[in-house]
């Protein structure tokens, strides 16, 4: 990096916060994502932590004056790339973005920073005792601004959706430096295009956010965990259409396999409880009290007795639930040292099992394990291509390129909440018609006319 | 219009479809705007009525070429005149694309074509008898192409939202002519920038919207009516977060005072049903059975009784409910002749109150009465400016000003669900920062670059 950018971030953030030192730049330099299917970083690159908006302002006109592309990065806990230097870049961090400005309990709204993580949102907003953040896209300590720049799924958005339903307003630096504030506290908004919206999703390439307005909903104050057990994976899918049609719709709809499950359970030193079945749904319920959870439980038991399922096991103490989701919420640390990629197709939800035939046909023709298991009721699931002597097969490409092609062939799509980031930049042909290719690029020129905020992402 | 236009509409949609007579255009020349404050139509028009996607790329390419600018039209039932021919243009008129092609009970997903009725899409979906589609955005005739880039609210957006969040997929002609399809049946989406969300309020001046795939909910089988009287706004607004706070989200939680909900009443011939109390919440609460709506009814009566309410009336047959409903409905028909302007101010939720007691100080001010209602939950009101003498009064512009500017100050947005249309487009300057004027205007030439759709609108 040219020593006139070291010395110019320096001038705009401290020498503390313009780190250089290798083994310090380390952390900064990986996501979420299995090895073998990394963006290789760089190393020539410099961290800024600046503190505010006026300084990443700052950053972003030194950046466009110089021509280096900067990299905005929340805690790395992504699963595309987005966030991983693959030129010389300055990478900004927004750590030091972290307070919590406003927990509004009349409007059921909480206003933070974009460098707050997720745990101690979820910590300020269970203080309040009366409300409650819905979103679980796995890791705790992910920050808000990425949650929303990545529009993050997870388990929990069965019921209230994804990252995009919860931001009503958001304060933006954009790539030219300038700063915007777009929404607010409001539920309902028409004044002109929504470039919220348009931000969302855009993977810290149209604009850094650095601070955002998020609902939030009364807390149920009761949760039961059903666990329920299927004889196969036909049988489990073909329930789970009949159970969202019958109008309770749980918190999460999660589908498991019974390998994959004991592997996950083995590797945190527990057991799976359920002795019966091969294949699993486990359910978060939501409800005001006992009687209401017992009741949806019930009906929803009901349900899946009718379609074929074993004896379910109903988890309602606190410790009983968080021991079957943890055990769930481990699958991919369990895999991920032989994982050569995670995947993230989307499907009509109708189509999950479909698909997951699908791609064990493909295993076999491959002659490999393709563990898959996800978010069954939104159709989204995380098929692992594996490691084959401890490293990428060589039939990786191939492999993923025809499970892409199965899930849009189902009508669905490449990724549901991952991301394209850099590791899906080149299925994007396959994924989206030339004709929005070109809109995207082109939208990214309004935005970021000299390409310097995190070029070679998303679009 | 030129000769050499209209032959090639003929060409395009044939001689029965492409119509001149003014006593036969006049229909397409309004919306539901007041007309003091409604842009003047122009009577150089032709309308064109497609019936396809390949006919409205045929369209596009004839707009380009002689650079004749295209509005598309759904059913008129706009209130921001977006759809109103302010200079010389081809009006296309999607009625003909009126068919619901796809109602897919195991992904909870219709797919229809732009122009199907909102009325005709009640009434498939009702036939299934387990599925509901909860947006109710006043006026049934409005068609859905129009729905979903007005980005429409209406009263039962409280528990589920507003049009944005139903739409999963559309299908596209570009202002340029180029068809794309967007998303799909998918509850999660990734894959790139969302164009699809950009659509979503740009009020068709960015793309026509000749598909959509929205997203259906399990019915709740029963429903009732809670009319909850209050001695006055003040203790109604106070008690409307206590209840949100609560947990029981209803379908629509409305606010309307005596005066006003009389005349409505009156104008139909009929009563309305509280002898006490002079400001009212009106809620619509959904459940699975009697049970469950007495027990939710009950807890919500509680809630509203320790802050201030009287004696509630409970309507649960059908009749009974869709007759204070319809009051209610009916308060813009009831005013509309003495309107000069509907505004649509949104504010944060709680700030309802505050709003609505600066409106009155300003309606002393100007020594005139403004007619206040809506969507209390929203945090999303109408105010009503009203003719002197039969027309605009001269304050006109000043007083809508001023309640724009209380709004914006209590956190608040001009628009939250009419759209900004040409009626409001005079009053971005005040509602959006510069920054934001110019990347709406740069995205507006990214899609149309020789701006010939529905242009002057929107942005």
């Amino acid at each position: 990096m040219k020593d006139k950018v070291i010395d110019k971030l320096v001038s705009i953030a401290g020498e503390d916060w313009v780190i250089q030192d290798l083994d310090k730049i380390e952390g900064y330099l990986y996501d979420e994502t299995p090895e073998p299917a990394s963006p290789k970083a760089v190393e020539e690159v410099v961290v800024v932590k600046p503190k505010d908006s006026e300084e990443i302002s700052a950053v972003m006109e030194l950046a466009n004056e110089q021509g280096v592309p900067v990299i905005p990065r929340g805690a790395g806990t992504g699963l595309c790339g987005a966030a991983i230097p693959t030129e010389p870049a300055i990478i900004l961090s927004l750590e030091r973005l972290n307070d919590i400005k406003d927990l509004d309990e009349d409007n059921l709204m909480v206003t933070c920073e974009a460098g707050v993580p997720l745990e101690s949102l979820f910590e300020a907003v269970d203080e309040t005792d009366h409300l409650f953040f819905p979103p679980h896209p796995g890791d705790e300590g992910a920050q808000v601004g990425g949650l929303v720049v990545e529009n993050a799924g997870g388990a929990r958005a069965v019921k209230y959706g994804v990252m995009r339903n919860y931001v009503k307003g958001m304060e933006v630096v954009l790539p030219t430096g300038e700063e915007v504030q777009l929404g607010g506290k409001v539920l309902k908004n028409n004044t002109g295009y929504d470039l919220m919206h348009l931000l969302m999703g855009s993977e810290g390439t149209l604009g850094i956010i650095t601070e955002v307005t998020l609902r939030l909903y009364p807390e149920a104050k009761e949760t039961a965990t059903l666990l329920v057990p299927f004889e196969n994976r036909h049988d489990a899918m073909s329930a789970v259409p009949e159970v969202l049609k019958e109008g309770h719709v749980p918190l999460a709809l999660e589908y498991v396999e019974r390998k994959l499950i004991e592997e996950s359970a083995e590797h945190l030193g527990k057991s799976w409880p359920a002795e019966e079945g091969e294949a699993f749904l486990i359910l978060i319920i939501t409800g005001k009290n006992e009687e209401e959870i017992f009741d949806k439980s019930e009906t929803i038991v009901e349900v899946f007795t009718e379609n074929g399922a074993l004896e379910p096991l109903f988890a309602q103490r606190r410790k009983e639930q968080e021991s079957i989701l943890d055990i769930r919420s481990n699958i991919y640390t369990a895999l991920e040292e032989e994982t050569t990629d995670i995947l993230d197709v989307t499907v009509p939800p109708a189509e999950v099992g479909n698909l997951m035939d699908e791609i064990e046909d493909l295993a076999e023709e491959y002659n490999t394990n393709i563990p898959v298991y996800g978010h069954a009721a939104d159709g989204n699931v995380h098929p692992h291509i594996m490691n084959v002597n401890g490293e990428a097969p060589e039939y990786f490409e191939d492999l993923k390129d025809e499970i892409y092609e199965t899930a849009l062939d189902l009508g669905g799509v490449i990724t549901g909440e991952h991301g394209i980031g850099e590791t899906r930049i080149k299925n994007l042909p396959m994924a989206l018609s030339e004709e929005e290719r070109v809109l995207m690029g082109k939208i990214k020129e309004v935005f970021d006319p000299n390409g310097v905020l995190n070029p070679g992402k998303a679009v």
